[in-house]
């Protein structure tokens, strides 16, 4: 039996943010946080009872190992953490300030040159590649570097190989490369995907599908042999106030999955959680076996359950989540609160 | 004439809260306040100027320091507060986290084995009973242990006899005792209760009522004599939006008494609000010959504005009440700030 | 060319609050701001990239070098700050309250006797009066003490004869003066008045002017040399949403300038929005030829993310404001978020 | 019986003050608190468990509410407080910075036409005079305006002529009045003073005095009926370590009594530790049949520990100050913690 | 080769503690911590690099979950955590408050009816007793209730049994229980002790020792099969300012050791230390041959920098205590620094 | 006359430190500050009084305008500071942990790749070169970069033509440069220096210089056309306890200036201590006639004070300098406090 359920690859960042409303440019502290797609994903998993950790390469000084204790501090294992003890070393770091309407929510990235940027797939034992049953990694590990880009690439060759199963988010950041980088990049990887995470504009833009949702869907699944692919719903309709909802499309039944979305999120904070998504969809599949149903609920509810917490990380249990869903498929009155 | 309009029996707590949107299981610091059914009830009247005060037992050391300063900051008097110096001392705690939705605000309660869990009646001079017009308890304090559910029907009986008149705010809590059990025991000292408060769910769940909601407020003055019977109406949009209201009915007139409820009241922190309702209904009584309109008033504005103040306590003079009275009753364009 | 683009005389006031949703009653700690109705339109003009400073007198201690410190922090010029060692000399100060529907926000105003009032023009080099485009007053200032009243009327005619654009915004304030008082005093420097900001409300009761808003403005450009009139309309739906717009008259073609109001705007900090209108409004003015369409645009936005931010002054440089209002007029789906 | 042990005449000021070594020219955050030469000395001895009042007159604001609040949490009665609602009613505020070596502490006072100096002698009633057995006042009330002066002393007159005792601390303070003054007007209340409060250099600057301090404080007994002198000695190593003696002069037995000073105290915040030996000095006197020794440890130790605390206020009751004085006499080994 | 270098068995609080300098009785916000002083160990030797874990039970809630994420975060094992989900579950609580000279520390404790409490041997499985090389617990386990006490020898028994070396420290609390309990309980567990830490004072007043220091440790192996017995020898000049040093007597060599001790220790937060020392000796002798001179110097480093760092757990990695040995011994001038 | 008395040429950084006493590894805020050490210096002699600028290359994003606020706040001019618009744009970081004995103050750097490494001569007008009366740089900005080492280069040569007096500091760090680097790089532009700042460790072990202080000294000015050399003497008992003092030397006069040292200085924050020296002894030489004994004064003055205030930045006006100064040579008591 596999140590991990989930193993993860990607960077981890501090972010550092005003307290809530005020401004960077007068901000006297920043509150800090760590987070990154895969982090997020992983921590999402394991924080609803499921074992994961963490592939990275953190600076080795104090930054890092704060970065560490987060980590940890999630039940995310640090394993297969390396540590950059050269001068260079640095934890990338990015500023994120909040803002309500009719101001937008603003990030200043200082990612660059980071200690991710100096991974090497030789700093990894083979024997990470048995311990885990699925593999997560998104495309912005991809497009950091070519060092992670080549990193991403063979671990998700190796730990296909191993058996385990691969899981991609697309995750599109124009900042980091362009659509047509991303699509001739991502098209090496799709041949090993299983699950797929494809939001429908990414899906236009960046692969330029046409017809339906559901066509474009069904489309990845023919050209390539993934067996799941979601896509997420999110209305925007101010920094304060959103909707989440999803589809997810299974290709051995060819069925759909949907629910009514969450309406009327009141945003606290919405940073990651797309990742929470991911995490509560990939808790779904792997806690059963591969129910595409659970995985929209756990899907759904995490990614709104995100958006009242905080920072970039989850921070709900199973018991927590439960709560929400069965709150969202309720038809009568429900406690006011929990306890 | 009595040195007190209001005396009230029961816990208080040391509330710990991380602050706002913060949560339980990561913060680093939690914000203090007091509270407790009754002392919410107390501090209210006493906020609108007239003379309360709390009978409680609090630990002889810094906690219970600490949470007596906040009663008497709040103008209520300390006079019949008794001290517990046995090593077992403690003032019961409770975990408050807010949240918005679709999550819920979730309390931890660690109020087992208190001080006041070790009271008893000897430890009140008899002249305690002729020094209020009103005595106030709620149901908790009858449900916490046996001690207190003895020394409160003692009291009641012991100041319903001195001639003050007693309120009694059913407050039912299912994780304190069972239907039944409040059942039986509130029937004990429903023949010397004035002034009852308790809500149609209640009503119906505990008391086992049945008909309308005005039918059933009638009956409990029927069945005991109860010259007033109130019944508050929230409704929970999300965690920070609720409606309040709600309806008094006196015997004497058999009249009900209502108004428009307070409707998209912006919830900052819920936690008293029905307790506020008590005390602004009971200053509206104690401070007028029992006018059941001025109650009405006094409650439903207290309540609302309860909602807008972090802590459990509520922090409105007369005039700012008074203020919001008016702005609910106004026709025309008012004014967007006091200054 | 001149050294700035727009001067400004007022009174820099020393805010104290309690950090949100919490109460003056009970804070423990005030967040300090610094704000007036003048500074706030010099440092958004300054913010959006004019050269602008502040005439005042400050004491000469460590508050007065807060203030100091924070109008040159946002570009303002402290050329013309004079400085009071008396031994009175004191900051105003107003202690500023926010909250949440069905409370209202209050102000407790401090600011009697303090370092301005011992204000003279002898204390202001010729020079200044030939170092700008544009000087800008508001009523405050006038209503303040009969010196600030002097000072202001002087300050308009010499800068008036030096060639510079007169700005004016009414801001009528019953706690300052009564509306007679206002009208007689403003009437007196209206002659030299270019730009004048007044609103609907204070245009009937204040100057008794009837009939519709459009004549109203009209008229004032008919009883004075007024070359703009700017009329702002806010709707107030609860201390946390308000909506905002604007009209704008420009007498040499007899026109009138709207556009949509900004809905929904999610209030943090309502203080100084009226300001940060002037400002945005003065600076369309100001980096253009006197273009109302540019001077609506900026004056409306500026004036709706103002609300977002905390404190008296703005916080948004041309960028910001920029993205703003194309946002505003987006007809397609627009970016969640800036990054 | 009195219903009081002590009421004490004085104006209470909020003081603001930035975190622990910060410094307000920058300082985002003002901490709050309340003080006064007077409150702070009736707040001492009712911490340790005597009963105080406060006579004072406070703005009708939210800012004299929160005054009120603090002093009603130090169980000092609020009885003889009295309201201004006058247009220009305000709180007294100071700013308080402190310091380490070699800068030093800076406060700069913004105290100047606050609501105490509009009272007058006829707000308060005659059954004052007769409600305490002691009434004590500082030279800092006389200082500030006729108003105040001319109370102070028709209320020592009336006091006085009602049997209570007198208790009267120079306190002189420069920036209020000159040594001249403050002479002239002392040596009329002197007749009747009780208690006496003067240090050494004030006896020589301000009164004149010469001699060894033996002879100035017995002289001041010599010349006027009182009965008891205390003299502090302070010694200032740096702003965070201080030394604290003093010397108590029985007029009766004509003793001088002094113990061992407090060495090394590590002072957090210096402010009101001269009114806590006040406080504590004044506490061991009511407490006894005017035992000057008891008088002299708990002055001596009150005064010390102040030092130990944040604010302008004391904190410590009856069981920590009798700790500190054991530990003070002890010879042998003393606990780490109090636990 | 076993799983963990040390396994510790004891109760987790949680602290809650004023802002620096602050006090309980008027303080605003608590800081959290976790603490205990099993864990205290169990973290120290966890940062130094060694495996560890915590056996212990913590209420299923949010505040057991709180308590949890810090225990992961410091790298110790929670894989014999056992979770309590009765109704009564709590994590003990303490307050604790800092103090400056002549005030002293305090500690106000509410850690009765906690969940470890409920413990029992039955909880946890039979590898685990296989799964480590040195277990750790201290008296103050024993002395909580009877259940800890039973379950403390019995697992005792069961590690010494399976290989594991027993470390012990007497860490006696008058609170807890009285020195005669203590000596009956403890001596029926020295015959398994390997590694036993007894201040001097405890083995004269508890244990009835007499000699000099060196005469009782070496006099613990005599009787019982003890291998090492360290001595810690604090001295407090104020709640700021400790010296810290230690003695450690090995049996088969007859070696005492000792080095200079650290003078002059500037003290953030004591509490800890005394467990940092046990954790640094541990961490000595477990990552060498049993090497009594470097669990010596690891023991003093970690207890006086614990002293350094708020909260109750060490936060030192080895490059930090190496540093700090390394300047210790220097002869020369060091570095003011590390950059 | 020349515009500034002073402009300076080096990196602004981001100081990110967690609130006093806490660790970076386990801090959930940063308190936000800007330092570098010419900053550092231009903002001591602007504090005094003289009119500075800063020379830099900041990013044209929200944390490069937080950094220029700051700068303005502090009255130093951003005249010459060019903004980096490049998708790489950073502000360099570091973090700064303070420390008690025994423990040592920690600085973690992440200032490669910042935006002033971008930074070239062609940038600047040539009018900057004639706005001045003196330019200083440390040796910090040539070992940064082979653009910030050419850019000083060449800005010292265009400077020292312009007239410009020409200050360096040698300010070595090792982690930035080895000592040959620094001789042989420093050696080119010693040709060109007016006032040289160098430690006698630096000028030992760098420029290898050999005899005693003063030997060293004057043969600086021997060997290059140096009017001025001036050397700081710290001495570090503990982190929170140091003495400082200085010795400058007069080529023209060929004399030694001396005084006698800041003795138990309670350190806040050392950094920026030493650029305080260089801020304070630039204003005594260009506030005067190059009056070296006003410099030793400030310089030693302004030191002692910087390391009791938070951040890298001087907080002391005129006023303040001058009182420390006065209390330094002060034979008698000194008052307490300012007030």
């Amino acid at each position: 039996m596999a140590k991990f359920d989930l193993l993860s690859f990607g960077e981890v960042l501090l972010r550092l943010s005003p307290p809530e409303n005020k401004r960077i440019v007068r901000s006297n502290v920043f509150e800090t946080h760590v987070g990154g797609a895969e982090l997020n994903v992983a921590s999402g998993v394991s924080l609803l009872g499921l074992h994961t950790g963490m592939i990275s390469k953190f600076p080795a000084n104090a930054v890092g190992e704060f970065a560490r204790s987060k980590v940890r501090a999630l039940n995310v294992s640090d394993d297969y953490l390396v540590w950059d003890d050269s001068e260079d070393a640095r934890l990338g770091v990015y500023y994120y300030e909040s803002a309500t309407f009719p101001r937008k929510p603003q990030v200043v990235y200082d990612r660059k040159h980071s200690s991710i940027t100096r991974i090497s797939i030789d700093e990894f034992p083979e024997e990470m590649y048995h311990s885990t049953r699925c593999f997560h990694v998104s495309g912005i590990t991809m497009a950091l570097c070519p060092e992670t880009r080549a990193c991403t690439m063979e671990m998700i060759r190796r730990f296909k190989e191993a058996g385990a199963m691969i899981s991609f988010d697309v995750n599109f950041r124009l900042n980091l490369w362009s659509g047509a980088e991303a699509k001739e990049c991502i098209e090496q990887i799709l041949p090993y995907v299983d699950i797929f995470f494809c939001s429908e504009d990414t899906a236009r833009l960046t692969f330029l599908k046409e017809g339906s949702l559901e066509e474009i869907m069904r489309s990845f699944t023919q050209e390539y042999p993934i067996q799941i692919v979601a896509s997420t719903q999110r209305v925007v309709h101010s920094p304060k106030q959103h909707s989440f909802g999803s589809v997810i499309y299974e290709a051995k039944s060819d069925s759909f999955y949907r629910e009514k979305p969450y309406e009327k999120i009141d945003v606290v904070d919405r940073i990651g959680s797309g990742d929470a998504y991911c995490g509560g969809m990939l808790y779904g599949l792997l806690s059963s076996d591969m129910d595409c149903a659970k995985a929209l609920a756990f899907g759904n509810a995490c990614s709104a359950i995100k958006n009242t917490i905080p920072g970039d990380l989850p921070c709900s249990d199973l018991r927590e989540v439960s709560y929400v869903i069965a709150d969202h498929n309720a038809t009568g009155p429900t406690m006011e609160m929990n306890r």
